[in-house]
C-alpha cells in the first residue's frame, strides 16, 4: 500500500513527523517538549484585562451622558409639548386645527419664558452676539386643489418650504402672540410643521464625580407630522446633542484629565498590534507548513493531499484573534477620534469594540480547550455543527413560509403582523415560548374566517417549531455527544496503547 | 418463495426493474442516467420567485392602505367621540340617561361643523347634488312595559327601527340642537342607537412614493349598544372602507400604472398552470405505472400488492404542488379581480395566497431531500409523524377534558376562562410557559374553595404538560432519530455491497 | 419448582387459565372470543356525549348570567362610586375625613336619583308596599382614646355598630343632605362604614335568543374599610346576587322550557348510574377471581401471592369510571337543585361537573390503549409514574426551601414574595419560564445587601430549576420509554413464539 | 500485587474492614447491625419542625408589619405629594420653578392641617413638651456662576446646607405662607430640597387578632432631586420605620405575649446547638478513621492514598448541617435581639435564617437518599454536578462577551441595556424564553446600523443559549443518567456475588 509509511522510516520522514508534531503541541505541550515560554498566551491574557478595563470605563462615562441626554429629552417635552404626560406608548398627537395653532403657540411661548421656567441650567444659544432664534417652517405641496366630496383633485407634488424666526425675550403677551407670529396653515396642502430650538446647558453632575463637566449643545427639533393626510398630526420631539469643552471655567479642586483615558486606548492598540503580528505570523508559517506537508507527501506516497486535511493548518482559533484585533484597533482609533476632535460616529465606534469584545471572550474558550475534559463539550458542539445549519436550513424555510403567510393574511387585522420585521420577532418569540397569549388575544376581531385561520395558523406553528424542533435539536446534540465521547475514549486508547498502528488517515497518524 | 424473482429473471422483468428506476429516481438523478433536463425543478424555482415577488408587492400596497385606514379610524374616534383617549383596553361606554344625550349631540355637532375642526382631508359624501345626511336611528322593542320592582314585565320581542336625518352645514348652535333635533329615547326598551355617516378622503401620501393616490370612502358607524339590558351602553365606532380610482385628476411628475402589477399575476398564473399540469401528468404517470406494477407482480408472482406499496407510487411532493398550484391561481385571479373591477373579498385572496406560500417554502424541503444528509432530517420527521399524531390524540383528551373543566369552574371567576376558545387559547399558552403568573394572579378572589380548586387544577396541567408531554416528545424524537439513522447506515451498506441479495420488501428490493 | 405448572396441567388448570385469560381481555377481544357485545363501551361513549352535552349548554347559560352579573357590577361602580376609573389594578381608595363623607352623601344623592340616572332597568326592592332603604352602618371600637403623640392607648376591643336607614325618593337636596342624614364619624375609632344597597332587574338580553328572561335581585355592598387604621380607607363595591323566575310576564312569541334542561340532567343521572352498577360488578367480579386465584395458587403451587399481584385484578380504570360517575350524579342532582328550587352553592355544582370531566376525558384513553401502539405509550406513562413522583418529592423539598427562604427575605422588598401562596405561584412561574424579568425588575431597591442575595436567589433558583430539573426529567422519560419498548417488543416476541416457555412471573403467564 | 488483601487476611485487617464498614452505614443500617438509636436522626426532625414553626410565624408578624409600613407609606404619599396618582412606573417629577414652590407649599400646609386631614391615627412626634417640626434643609454648591449660553462657568464644588423649621399648628393661611416661609432657591446652584417630618402611630389592626399592637415613629423624607442639573426635579418620599412598644396602653381581654416567641426562638437555638455539637463530633471522628486509614495502608500495604479518598471520609452532609445550624444560631440569636432591645439589622436576620432554611431542607434530601431509588437521582446530580460546572464555565465565557458587547452597543437606545447588571437580567430572561418580544419591541428605533446590529445580536444569544446549550445540557445529564443507572446495577450485582474479588478501589472493596 503506498500509504504504508514504514518502508521508509528513514530519518527524513521521522524528522517531518517531528516537526509536525511540535505544530500541532498546544502552548503547555511546547513548553514542556521545548521549554519555550508561552509569550502569545500571556499576550492573549493581558490583552483581555485592559480591553475590559477599556470597554468598562468607556461604558460607565457612555452610561452618564445617556441619562443626562435622555433627562433631558424629556424635560424638553415636558417643557415644550402641552398637555405632555410620560406614558409607555407615545400617543401624542393633534386631530383639529385649532389643536395644531395652539400647541404651536404654546411651542413658541415656552421658548420666550425659557429663563423663567426652567429649573435646569438651560440657556439660549448665542452667535455673533445676538440669540440663535426659534426657527418654525412649514413644508407644503406647491399647488393643490383637492375636494374629496367630488373625487377630484389637483396636486403638483413639488414641495415648498416657508420658514419664521422667532427671537427669544422680545415682549410677547398671549394676546398678540397670534396677531405677530403671522401663521396661517393650509391643511390641505400641509405636509409637516418642524420647529427647530438650540439650547444649551452644562453637566454639572460630574463635578460632584471629580470628573470635568461638558458643554451640551442641544438641537431640539419638533416635528407636526401630517405626511399621511389622514387627518392625524404627530408631534415628535428630537433632540440631538452636541459636546463640546466648555469654553472658560474654573474649578477649585482636583480633577481627572482625559488623558487618562487616552493612554488606555493606547495600550489597548499597541497590545492588539502585537498579537495581530504574532498571530499572522503563526497562520504563515502555518501555510509554509502546509505546503511543505504537500509537496512531502506528493514526493513520498504519491498522493496528494485532500482539502479538507489543508485547512487543518489554518488554526480557526488565530484567525477569530486576527478578526478580533482588527476590529480593535479600529474600535480603539475611533474612540481617540472621538474623545479628542470631537468625531461623532459613536455608533460604529461601540459596534466595533462590542463585537470584538465578544470575540475575545470565545476566544478564550480555547484555553479551556487545553484541558481534556472542557474538550469534549468544544468538539460536541464542532461536530454538532454542520448538522444544526443543515436543520436550521430546513427549519428557515417552514419559517419563511409562515411569515409571508402570517404578513399577508394577519397583517391587517393584527398589530404584531403588520410588517415583515415585526413578523418575524413575533413568531421568533413564540418559539421560545413568550407572549403566545397576548398574540391569541390581540387577534380577537370582525372577520370569522381570518380569525378562524389565525388559530390554525398559530396552533400549527407552535406546535410545529415549539415541540418539533426542539426535540429534533436535542436529538441531534445528544446523539453528537454520544458519537464524540465513544471516539474520543477510542481515540484516546489508541494513542496510548499503539502510536505506530496504521489508521485510515494518515493525518491523524502524524498528529499522534 | 413466490416472492424470489431469480427464476424469472427474464428481459422483461429487467426491463420493468429499469422502468421503475428511472421513475422513482430524483431529477438529478434521472439527468445523470439519460440526460433529460430538470425542466419541472426549474420551472419550479422560477415560479418560487414570481410568487415571492407578487407575495411582496401585494404585501407592500396592502400594508399602506392599512395603515391609511386605521389612522383614519384613529381620527373619527378623536373627532366624534366625546373624551376618547387611546387606551390599550377599550372601555369606553356611558352610563347614565344625560351622558347618552350628551355624546350623541357632541357627535352631530362635531359632523356639522367637520370642515372647520379637521385636519385632513375629508369631505362630506354627495348623491344627487346634496350631501349625504348623517342618519340617526334607534331600534327598540315594539312595546313593553317593565317593572322589576314588581318582578313583572310585558314585553313584545318584535323589534321597531325609527331614523332621523341631519343635514351638514344646517346653521345649528349648541343651544337649538336639542330642539332641532327631537330625539327622545326610552331607555327601558332602547336596544341600540345607530349613527351612519359617509365621509370621503383622498390618500395623498402615496403621491411621494409617486403611486397614483386612491379615493376612499368611509362608511362610519357609531354604534350605542344597549342589548345588554345592564345599565351599561357601549359605544364602538366602527369603519367600513371602499375604494376607488379618484374622477377627475391632475397630477405634475410621472406615476406607476396599475397594469405592471396585473402582468406580475398574470406570470404567476401561467407559471402555475404549467407546474399544475406537469405535476398532473407525473401523478398520472405515476397511478398508470402502479396499476402496470399490480399486474405485473399479480402475473409474474401471484401475490397482490398491498394498499401501503401502492400508494408509495403517489408522490406526496406533487400532491403538494397541486394544492398549492391551485390556490395561487385561485389567489390570483381574486387579486386580478379585487384590483380592477372592485371585488372586495379581500380576506378570501389573501388566505389563498398566504396557504400556498407556506406550501411552496415546504416545497423547497424536498430538493435539499436530494442530498443525503437533509435526507435523515426529512425521513425522520416524516417517520416520527404517526406517532406524534398517535400521542396528540390522547394528551388532546386530556387537553379537552381540563378545557371543560375549566371553562365550567373558573369561568365565573376569571377572565381567562370566559369562553371556550379562550380557555384553549390560555392552556395553550401555559403549556409553551407563558402568562402563567398572570393566570396564578388574577384569579385570587373571593370564593376559598374554587380558589383552592384553581390551585390544584393549574399546577397539575402545568406540570403534566409542560414537563411529562415534552420529555415523551423529546423520548419519540430522539427514539425516531436514532432508528433512522441506524436503519439508514444499514441500507446503504447494503446498497454498496450486494445489490442482489434478497430482502424482504420486493418494493425496496426495485427501489434500489 | 413449585411454580412449574407442567405437571398438574390438568383440565382444572387449563379451565382456570382459560377463565383468567378471558377476565384480562379487552371488549374487542371478548367480542372475538365469545361474541359478547360491548355493551359498557357502548353505555360509556353515550355517556361521555350527554355529559359534554349538558356540560356545554350548562356552561353557554352560565356565561350569559355570569356576563350579566358583571355588567352590572361595573354600572354600580360607575353610578356610585365617585371619579371611578376603569383600571388594571383596583387602587380606588380615599385618604383625607373630607373625602370620606364627600363619597358617602354622592352614593346616597346617587341611591335618591337612580331611577334619573340609569340606563338600565333598575328598580327598587319593595317590601310590603314600601321601598327597603339604604342602609349605612359604621362599625367602631366601643371605647378608645388614642395619642399616637405619647405613645398612649386606652381601647376596648369589643365592636359596636350603628345603622341608619335612607328612604329612595325622598326629597332631598345636596345643600340639605348633609344636615338630614346625621352622619359623624370618628376615625380614631372607626373600623368600617358599609353601605347596603338592594336593587332588581330582568335580563331582557334572553329575550332575543328565545329564552326566558330572569329576574335579578343585587344586593350591593359598598365598604369603606379602616380596619387596617393606616389612614387609607379602601372602598369595595360587592354585589351578590339572587335569581328568581320572575311573578308575572307576558311575552309574545316561543319560548324554549326549562323542562328540557331537566330532561338532559336526568338522562346523565340515569346513564351514569347504569354505568356505576356495571363497573361495580366488574370490580366485585374481579375481587371474587382475585380470591379464587389466591386460593388455587395455594393449593396448587403452595405459594402466596403478593399484593402487587393481587391489585393487577382491580381494574384501575373501573375504579376511574366509578368515581367519576359518583361526581356527575352529585353534581347533576345539585344541578337540578340549583334550576328548580333556588339552591345556591353553584361552586359545589361546577367543582363536581368540572372534575367528573377530565376523569371521563382522561377514561377514553383507555380505549385508546386497546390499539398496540397506543399502549406503549400509557405504559411508558405508568412506568414512569413512581420514578416521577420519587423525583418530585426531591425537588418539591429544595422548592419548599426556597419558598420559605424567599418569603422571609424578600418579602419586605417585593410584591411578588409578600405571602407565601404568591411566593410559591412566582416560583412555580419561574421554572416553567415566566416573568423573570419583571421579577427581576421589581426588586431594584434600597437595601444592597438584600438586593445581592436576591440577584443569588435567583440566578440560583432558575438554573437549578429550570435546566437541572428538565434535563433530569428528559433523561428519566427518555430512559422509561427505552426500556419500555424494549420490553415490550421482547414480551411480544416470545408471545409470538413459545406460548408455554417457562417464565419468571406467574401471573404473566396467566395472562399471555 | 500489593493491593491484594488476600494474603494479610489476618484479625486486624478484618477488625478495621468492619471498623470502616460500619463508619459508612446509614442510620437504619447502624440501628439493624447494632441496635444503635438514630438520635442524631431524630433531633434533625425535631429541628426541621421548630425551624419551620418559628419561620412561619417570624414571616406572619413581619408580613403584618410591612403592610402596616406599606399602606402608610401610600398614605404618605397621598397625603403631601400633590397631584399624586398610583402608577405602575413611577414618574413623579417637576419641570419648572413655580412648581417646585407650589409642591414645597403644598407639602407645609398639608403637614400643618395633618390632624384635620387624616384618616388614620397619626400624631405628631413631641420632645420636650414641643412639637418636633418640620424641617426643610436645601442643599446647593457654595458658589457658582453658570452661562451655559456662553459656555462658561465658575464652580466651588463644596456643597453647602441651610434649613428652616416649621413647626404645626401655627395660624399660617394660604396668603401668608409663602410671605412667613422665608423660601427662596437658586435653581443653578441648587442641588436638592429635603423635607423631614417624623409622625407617630399606633397599629391598632392587631388588636383583632389579640396581639399587642406596636407604636411605630415614622420619619418621612421628601426629596427634590436636582442632582442631574438636567432641568427634571424628581420627587421622592421615603419612609423610615422605627418600632416601639407603646408606654401606657389599657386594653380589655386577653393577649398573646411576646414571651412564647422568645421560647420558641431559644428552643431553636438549643436544638441547633446540640445537633451541631453532635456533627461536629461525627466530623472528627471521621478524620480520626481518615488518618488511621491511611497510616494501617501505609504499613500494609506500602501505598498512600489519595486526596479524592481521604476526602470520603468527611461527610458533606454534615458539612451542610454544621453551615445550616451556625447560621440558624445566629440568625436566632439577631432575632432575639430584634424583639428585646430594638436591635434594628432586620435584613441580616432575614437572610441567615432564610439561608439556613434552604440547607435544612436540602438536608432533608439525605435521608429519602437512605432508599435505593432516589439514591440514583441523588448520585446523578452528584456526577453531573462537574460537567455542569465545566460547561458553565465555558457558556459563562460567550455569555460574558453578550453582555459587554450589549451594554455598549445598545446601551443608549435601549432601556434594558442600560446598566451593566440590567444587561445580565435581561439575557438571563431571554435564555429561559422570557420577554423577548418586548425586548425586540423596545428596540425599534432611529439609527439604522445599530438596529440591524441589534437583530444580529439577539437572534443568534438566543438561538445559542436557548437551543444549544438546553440541548448540551440534556445531552449531559441523559448521559450521566445512564451511566449512573449502569454504575449502579453492575455495582450492586458484584455486591450481591462476591465481596471477596479484587477491585480497582481499595476502598470500594472496603465499603462494600
Amino acid at each position: 500500500s503506498p500509504y504504508c509509511p514504514n518502508p521508509g522510516d528513514s530519518i527524513v520522514v521521522e524528522d517531518f513527523r517531528r516537526k509536525l508534531k511540535y505544530f500541532f503541541m498546544n502552548p503547555c505541550e511546547k513548553y514542556r517538549a521545548r521549554g519555550r515560554k508561552p509569550w502569545k498566551l500571556m499576550l492573549q491574557i493581558l490583552k483581555i484585562a485592559i480591553i475590559t478595563f477599556q470597554l468598562v470605563s468607556f461604558g460607565l462615562s457612555n452610561q452618564m451622558m445617556v441619562t443626562f441626554k435622555d433627562e433631558n429629552l424629556m424635560v424638553f417635552k415636558h417643557l415644550f409639548l402641552k398637555e405632555y404626560q410620560d406614558q409607555r406608548v407615545d400617543r401624542y398627537a393633534v386631530y383639529t386645527k385649532t389643536d395644531v395653532y395652539d400647541h404651536i403657540y404654546y411651542i413658541i411661548r415656552r421658548f420666550i419664558n425659557l429663563q423663567n421656567l426652567t429649573v435646569g441650567n438651560h440657556g439660549y444659544e448665542t452667535m455673533q452676539g445676538g440669540y440663535i432664534p426659534l426657527i418654525l417652517c412649514q413644508e407644503f405641496y406647491r399647488n393643490s386643489n383637492i375636494s374629496p366630496g367630488n373625487d377630484t383633485f389637483n396636486i403638483d407634488p413639488h414641495v415648498d418650504k416657508e420658514c419664521i424666526s422667532i427671537y427669544p425675550l422680545e415682549p410677547l403677551d398671549d394676546n398678540s402672540l397670534s396677531k405677530d407670529v403671522n401663521l396661517s396653515l393650509d391643511f390641505k396642502r400641509l405636509l409637516s410643521v418642524n420647529i427647530y430650538l438650540t439650547l444649551k446647558a452644562i453637566n454639572l453632575q460630574t463635578v460632584r464625580h471629580h470628573v470635568f463637566p461638558d458643554c451640551y449643545d442641544f438641537t431640539i427639533t419638533i416635528e407636526f407630522d401630517n405626511r399621511a393626510c389622514s387627518g392625524r398630526i404627530k408631534i415628535n420631539l428630537e433632540n440631538d446633542v452636541g459636546i463640546n469643552e466648555c469654553k472658560d471655567w474654573n474649578v477649585a479642586g482636583t480633577f481627572m484629565k482625559n488623558n487618562q483615558l487616552l493612554l488606555i486606548d493606547s495600550m489597548v492598540i499597541i497590545a492588539c498590534f502585537m498579537s495581530l503580528i504574532l498571530c499572522i505570523r503563526s497562520v504563515c508559517s502555518g501555510t509554509q507548513l502546509q505546503l511543505h506537508y504537500t509537496a512531502f507527501f506528493h514526493t513520498y506516497y504519491g498522493k496528494t493531499v485532500s482539502w479538507s486535511e489543508r485547512w487543518e493548518f489554518v488554526n480557526g482559533w488565530y484567525i477569530l484573534i486576527i478578526v478580533s484585533d482588527t476590529l480593535t484597533i479600529a474600535g480603539s482609533a475611533l474612540k481617540i477620534g472621538i474623545q479628542t476632535k470631537d468625531l461623532t460616529n459613536y455608533d460604529v465606534c461601540s459596534i466595533l469594540l462590542g463585537a470584538s469584545t465578544i470575540l475575545v471572550w470565545v476566544g478564550v474558550i480555547r484555553y479551556l480547550g487545553f484541558f481534556q475534559k472542557y474538550n469534549i463539550l468544544i468538539l460536541t458542539l464542532r461536530a454538532a455543527f454542520p448538522n444544526v445549519i443543515r436543520f436550521s436550513c430546513c427549519a428557515g424555510l417552514i419559517y419563511l413560509g409562515y411569515c409571508f403567510c402570517g404578513w399577508i393574511v394577519l397583517g391587517p387585522y393584527h398589530e404584531k403582523f403588520r410588517t415583515l420585521d415585526k413578523v418575524t420577532e413575533c413568531l421568533f418569540s413564540l418559539i421560545i415560548g413568550d407572549d403566545s397569549y397576548s398574540t391569541f388575544k390581540k387577534m380577537r376581531e370582525k372577520n370569522y374566517m381570518v380569525w378562524l385561520f389565525s388559530r390554525l395558523y398559530l396552533y400549527s406553528f407552535i406546535s410545529l417549531f415549539s415541540y418539533m424542533l426542539l426535540s429534533l435539536f436535542i436529538a441531534f446534540i445528544t446523539d453528537t455527544y454520544e458519537t464524540i465521547k465513544v471516539s474520543f475514549a477510542l481515540q484516546l486508547k489508541v494513542w496510548l496503547k499503539n502510536s505506530h498502528s496504521q489508521l485510515n488517515s494518515v493525518f491523524i497518524f502524524f498528529m499522534m
